[in-house]
């Protein structure tokens, strides 16, 4: 009940602090007969590494993922599989400055109060560091969903919005830019802007838009379980993320239900969509549509005043190299969560009928 | 793994349909010893149940809960506490108008499509009236939680919004509106506009705010099962809600790192509280702030062209007496589910340390 | 987390002391399209009901299940199955001799000191009766299988014992005798045992065995949840269950793997059967087998010293009617057990492979 | 729900296959402040190893243990403690020979069946290896339990038993026979036989017996998950488990109700403990005790006739180094099941009262 696994009958569970020996997880339910493209997954990997680009931090970690058990000649067996990525760059540093201080707007306070002690090297487990586990799983769940198309992009970075209705959007423009928004002059908007608010030494939050298409209907396990809730909570689950809404979203809490309502075509199909591809918590047969807001990275290269564990005021100045914006290199965090939802529903849709 | 049970070690698990024998519910894990307040509960259910005000629909249902089990001179036993409401005045009623009819924004297509059939009846156990055995959990969930304070109220209704703070808001003002909001004159705006839409045969969406006071500090079970991450998914499964967001929410995505920090004070509390009283998924002591979007009621009083399970286009109009605007009944709701998160995770918090 | 359900993705929930209001459950995961047999059902619940012969309890209950949700005109629409039946003949009875007493070898003592309180009123929550709600369960978990043959039989009663293969057994034989064991002969030995066991005041143990046959080949899923340590839990977990063995059992623990081997023919299918039925934790296709060993009822109608809850040495002496033999109305929930580990592994197989 | 977890809140997740690249665990729900003794976790591997006697497989497997986090500063932290074994010494073998072959009474065929491929190398994830990762988690457990003494013993080979009591044995005779058994008379004759059944390329079964001491009362979750039926499960997922048995065990179904009850001391302690330490499900405070039987090896060093995966009959001969019986080494995975519920069991406690 520890929280650390996620999905039902997909399920990934995950280990592993920032700067201990490795980080690692294990899938277990993934069925048995799937071709894995390690390949795949290390392109997944490398959207998520730190060092990619100019707007992210310069950390370097190699990332590497080994792959330890349930694949036997390139084939899942159906048996878990164990997976590791080492911390191989992180053993040197020091970490003194934070072992006693609590860092605004980070987990070193809770994870103290909770727990009565905290690996505190770089975060620990509390460190977005966890996040490269979910990406290795997402990217098998892919494999899984391969007809089904997941698509994020940056839709907003602080003030600065793609407003265009993901329609209008050529998702192939997302990858070629470091920011991966899909509107290229949007896009250097952005990445200016990113540097600006780095030089500064300050951060910026921002919105990533996720769009699933061709997802079969009947995904989702009412009522609790629906799919828009698992999106929700996975969404929620990933570090920095504030908000989530799905569809309309919070503009359909200005709507009145004869705009909002979705007229049906004759094959069953919808000539609105502001259901957001799904009904009652199951999946239509629509695109599904949603949004994900994080809140700026807590670590600023300014100084702050800040309490240590006993209570006392200090000063401290976020060291090292960090994200000016989470959002570029939360994209395919957001993908991953969204197929291992998918995944898991996808296969609890097996069990729905006689 | 159909989802039909919430939360891992106080958890509900519930059944029933709108027009069926009852509908009702499973409590297993409620610690042995709590003295449980009937009134209390049934309290609840007179803020969620139908025809209790103007604004809402003027239906009848008695709503009367039956405690089975578990419950013994008064006190919890430790045992599931089982409970059943009867559906008693949904027998006669005629459904034959939407029998093969897939209402547009209902559950109706992805039920059928789902399961292969359908209690068609009323929506059946896509309908919010399964949300009254939530209320009943909830509030026996918010008898473990005594000393923390959870409240609910509307903040929007459409485009009306109520802007202030909640720490400006008197909540014992909530209960004295039938829209239930915590300030009188938006009040009577959002009353007027909603008797307007409902004249018009139309409805609308609407926001509602909740405030988690007095939570003790570690609930929370990352790195997936975050607080936040939980009330979010436990929100997102309420019927028509169509976003989630806590702390600054999707605002903070706008804000700098320098602004949305959170200062320590000397005590461990913060000077601003934009973490939302949540940091790293964990509970810090502060309030717990969020926002919850609905969207219009799909049953609207106007004609609407809609398809058949032949794929036939047919025309129809909502019957008999539904809610213009849904919100005001759903605070007990979403008070509910709130309190079902924090139970759970108050009770999972006893196994963290040695 | 409190052990009041059972199974993964079908999945019975039961709650219900036996004098309390009414004992039912629900049913969360059995698939929609399920034309459910109500008469099979209410026969099941006849086979374990109280009062059905002379060499049973002789106490009244009705045992009336009533199904509130989840069936629709007679078929399965994939939501939640749930269930009463309510306690009538037992609210006059007088339980104060018990009220303050541990009765030896019952569940009084540990129910005091775990929950810190109990329901003392014909065991609470530990009594066998809770069995019932297993038995209506295990009955649709049977139409869902049904392929499968199941079927139970007392092999032993104290010192008396079957010992024929159940191979060289006509299984029609079991209902139409008392006892519900095979063999006609030994049936009356068995029942002349168990009139004298009772006119003396006494109780006595059994030993009932199970065969499963016509099971699919790929059922369990290791290496926890092997097939045949699901069923060992499942037997375990019924009242006065002291132990499990399948295939050879005890007895191959003297075998010599020489002997022991289960050779295969060129089908597939193997020459002598010490697996059980089961190799590496998943059905071969092979019956599977096993053996339940109960202990003899702990209510006894002879005086014995026991303890209050101030640990004063009090007399006590049994009252009412009660069971001098439990297996022969084991039977049913021996079955109904094995039916519901089958049908949550037969529900999981579907998702073994792409 | 594919089963490579045990426990609720006490989470052993396992994974790798025996000739894979490693084997290893995720425990997730270890409490916060463990000191953990790495030297214990080393003795109990030790204890399991292969080449530790003459009269156990001579295979060379260096079982190393690395820890790769939720550890700092040899303290747990409350978060997830990964682990891993690498696979050091099996790489070079060839498996050619069973390939294509179904091994008797090994799970070549189940696991081809059912997952339609198989890592058949050292049969891969249905090997014992496995149990190794068991037994790094059940050292772990028996920490967190420091007060609770867990003996087993080696109580049958064959038809040799040890029929004492085991208040009558001397457990500090256990590690000092390589048979470990309580007894040294009997574990001479015990392990002459087993040499001299190895000598004819043969195996031979028996019975583990263990003792649980100073257990609290209150442990166990009925009715579903009684504290003897997880105990049940958990043996019965060993590899090569036919049978359990608790307490008074398949005797008790011979006994009488009169004979069988334990009655009271004052102190809330009985007179005798035929229920073996566990009444209702819950713990009495009494000793736990119960016996394990284990078939015959499966891989003889004599020839046999089997057939291939087309059906074909071929003949084969076990290779390489097998254990003669496999009890020896199984004494310190019975123990660490017995932890792990204990260990689970122990921290759900922590729920049941307010």
């Amino acid at each position: 009940m520890a929280g650390n696994s996620f999905g039902t009958v997909f399920k990934l569970t995950t280990f592993g602090e920032s700067h201990g020996e490795a980080i690692g997880g294990v899938i277990d339910g993934c069925p048995a007969g799937l071709a894995i493209d390690i390949e795949a997954i290390r392109r997944d990997m490398q959207r998520r590494k730190p060092g990619q680009s100019e707007i992210v931090t310069q950390r370097k970690e190699e990332d590497e993922v080994e792959f330890l058990s349930g694949i036997f000649e390139g084939i899942t067996t159906g048996t878990p599989i164990g997976f590791v990525i080492r911390n191989t760059n992180q053993k040197s540093r020091d970490y003194s400055h934070i072992k006693d201080t609590y860092r605004p707007s980070h987990a070193d306070f809770t994870y103290d109060k909770k727990y009565g002690l905290r690996d505190y090297r770089g975060g620990g487990r509390s460190s977005a560091r966890e996040t490269a586990c979910r990406v290795v799983a997402g990217a098998i769940a892919k494999q899984l969903l391969k007809d089904i198309k997941i698509n994020a992009y940056v839709s907003a970075v602080g003030e600065i919005q793609l407003s265009k209705h993901y329609s209008e959007l050529d998702f192939s423009q997302i990858e070629k830019n470091p920011v991966r928004t899909a509107d290229p002059e949007i896009a250097k908007e952005m990445e200016a802007y990113i540097k600006e608010v780095r030089k500064s030494g300050d951060t910026v939050g921002g919105v990533i838009s996720c769009v699933l298409q061709n997802v079969p209907i009947g995904l989702g396990e009412p009522v609790f379980d629906k799919l828009h809730a698992e999106l929700g909570k996975a969404m929620l689950s990933i570090n920095a993320v504030k908000g989530f809404e799905y569809g309309s979203g919070f503009g359909g809490s200005r709507m009145k239900g004869s705009e909002h309502n979705d007229p049906f075509e004759k094959d069953g199909s919808t000539k609105t969509n502001f259901s957001g591809g799904i009904q009652g918590g199951i999946s239509n047969g629509e695109d599904i549509y949603f949004n994900v807001a994080f809140k700026p990275v807590a670590t600023i290269m300014q100084k702050q005043q800040t309490i240590d564990s006993d209570g006392n005021t200090v000063e401290m100045q976020g060291k090292g190299r960090h994200d000016p914006c989470v959002v570029p290199r939360a994209i395919p965090i957001v993908e991953a969560m969204a197929a291992l939802v998918l995944a898991d529903f996808f296969l609890l849709n097996r069990l729905t009928k006689l």
